[in-house]
């Protein structure tokens, strides 16, 4: 893509450069987010064979090494298929990157992401050592999940075409959804296998069920048909009547009444299904995202194309007539009264160069205000994450419970959460 | 710029190249500010001349083509200079533009601003001709004015650094209200000259007064030191008082009485040195600007440095002890504990690649955190905008009468101006 380079201009830019210019940059700009689209699909794949192993792992170990072992062994070969495809996407995409000068966070959290996969094999081992705990496995599948999912939000920051960033938003929303629908399965599995639910993992029941819909709903707000169609499905599948039985149980069950141990498994299996129906949609949004690209990037080039054909004919009519249209020397004041009756002849024509310098700003603007529901979507949720680190720290609760408290603190404000973190943050400030 | 390929990346990418690399993004982003710094400059300088010669048009025009003659003809020679000087440095940064993918929407003001040039031959010609109108010539000034500082606000937006944007913010508000200050000059110059004001006039110099406090109000939030000690002295100058007598005899005398003509010339002359004066602010800021640059970068280049240094002898010392740190080929699980060994080696060292990510992790946020302030206030701007023009098109009134609708819905309700003007935009938005 850098091999395409533009002569560089003569001193006396001109409109006409210029208004081509800014077509070619955001042509460019969908070039670099078809590249960004495979790099995408590869975070989602390993994000799902991760959330796979996970469960595999802690079933693994929970059950002393007993079960799960070759379905254990099968999926690590496949994760370190996946993570060579993230890899191999993250080469292929290297240099825009860096030569993209917004992208300087989204590089920084890729070197978080890669720095946590690489120590998974030191994880594994010791999983097969037997040296590592359930809660130390699952911390750092959760941890690089969490990393993973990250690099496509900052993907989504860097992105100025609405459509193209929303369909972003709704996928980061998708990821964020199923990755607490895997939480929720984990800590499912912990208690319906204990048969018994405490306090503390009723609660975070609730908290990762609750979770997910706040995810869903800005997912449905951004998703493409399909996936919308395919998410209606899920909801109506008779899988989700049985999973909120199950769930009613986890937290009305208490720690002191005993829950039959097989049900474990079945939870396993439901959770399981609906995660792989998730995958399914999340892979919906990314061929949407893909097919938006290649439209967008049809359309641009036309209309590039037909903007040259354009200034060409405007130019060629006005160097029958004129000699000055779109570029006055400077300096040059005689003749230059020509310049309007050029201006003329561009209208005559039925556009002036004008028409499309209006065009193209008024085009970019309305793209920038239609950007601006994505952008609010990102930052809610930036917004929601920096609200619940403030209040963990401040009050010293978890992160469970500062997400609770956050859910309250709006429900007794009658307002949005989103509102009500913007207004945590901002106190914080002046706080602190 | 785009001289410095780096090289591509094997399937195998790395967190640490990916740390390098986000430091390199940094790095680049900066070498184009520098860049537009110089461009930046050009539109101060070129719109500092367009004003002198806005006012010098309007007195050539008003007195007959008697006065002004001479300083209007060696200011249209100043001006093809700076002009000149503009469009080199459009040239000069035009490539790093077109291949920076999120500049899309300043290329295509750069066009517009460079169209609206062209047409300055013409309409001087039409001056010279005694053809164009003191109104024509004012409004093709004020309206290519206008698209030179669009072009710096722009260029504001894409700015990723908080201080530099920062430095831009303080720039474009200073530019503005030099700007409203020249349309009162024009206004007053009306007035005075004819001996009247009548109500229109003056709620317009009302209104430019207004518009040039809020302009500078911000200003002073994002200023550099320098610039806010020059501010404060053009604040304590004795001028001041004088403007200041003058603006109330202005909006006091109505449109009966009648002014003492010669006031003109005072008026013309005191607002004048203002520009003036507002001016060497502007360059105080452009200087502090170009150094926070130069700083900023060669800060980069160092820590790029020190952070390769450190790199290295991580991996110098890690492979002196364990075949595997930073990179983890895949599917190797042979060994592979060792990363946690060779981690616990970096750490021995002070310093592991982990430390440096969280650093880099955190530095980035803790920069995006500080940009918001610098963002929200080109927002509330372009809000601010955006609800004057929808009050023009739903009430049918005159942008300074939009303006001081806006301005009076804030003081009724107690509420800050870029409030009012959110609420009225997203009302806009439920209602349309």
């Amino acid at each position: 893509m850098n091999t395409k380079r533009h002569p560089r201009m003569t001193a006396t830019a001109t409109a006409a450069e210029f208004l081509m210019a800014s077509r070619q940059c955001e042509i460019r700009n969908l070039e670099y987010f078809l590249q960004m689209g495979r790099l995408v699909q590869s975070v989602g794949n390993l994000v799902h064979g991760l959330q796979r192993e996970r469960g595999a792992t802690n079933l693994y170990l929970g059950s002393g090494c007993q079960r799960f072992a070759r379905e254990r062994t099968a999926m690590v070969k496949e994760n370190d298929q996946l993570a060579a495809t993230f890899r191999q996407a993250l080469a292929d995409i290297q240099e825009d990157l860096t030569t993209h000068p917004v992208s300087s966070p989204l590089l920084g959290h890729i070197a978080s992401a890669l720095h946590s996969l690489d120590q998974l094999p030191g994880l594994r081992q010791r999983v097969n050592d037997q040296e590592a705990s359930v809660s130390e496995a699952t911390e750092w599948f959760c941890d690089s999940i969490h990393q993973l999912i990250t690099v496509v939000f900052e993907a989504a920051e860097t992105v100025a075409e609405p459509s193209i960033a929303g369909l972003l938003v709704a996928m980061v929303h998708v990821m964020n959804g199923k990755e607490y629908c895997g939480q929720e399965r984990a800590a499912g599995s912990a208690g319906f296998s204990s048969g018994h639910f405490d306090n503390a993992l009723s609660r975070r029941m609730m908290h990762l069920v609750e979770a997910q819909e706040r995810c869903f709903e800005v997912f449905v707000g951004f998703a493409s048909e399909e996936s919308l169609s395919l998410w209606q499905a899920l909801r109506a599948h008779p899988r989700e009547l049985e999973i909120e039985r199950m769930r009613q149980m986890a937290v009305s069950v208490g720690p002191y009444k005993s829950l039959d141990k097989d049900m474990a498994d079945r939870w396993f299996n439901l959770m399981t299904e609906r995660m792989d129906d998730l995958k399914k949609i999340e892979d919906s949004v990314e061929s949407a995202f893909h097919h938006r690209c290649v439209e967008r990037y049809t359309e641009a080039r036309h209309s590039l194309a037909h903007q040259e054909t354009l200034l060409a004919s405007l130019e060629q009519r006005h160097a029958s007539t004129a000699p000055v249209l779109v570029v006055c020397d400077n300096g040059v004041e005689a003749g230059a009264a020509d310049a309007w009756a050029g201006e003329c002849v561009g209208q005559q024509s039925g556009r002036s160069i004008f028409d499309l310098v209006q065009e193209q700003t008024r085009r970019l603007r309305q793209m920038s205000e239609e950007l601006q529901s994505a952008k609010e979507a990102l930052e809610d949720r930036r917004t929601q994450e920096k609200a619940v680190l403030l209040l963990m720290e401040h009050r010293n609760i978890s992160n469970d419970e500062a997400h609770r408290l956050l859910r309250k603190l709006a429900m007794d404000q009658g307002k949005r959460l989103p509102e009500v973190a913007r207004a945590l943050v901002s106190m914080a400030g002046v706080l602190s």
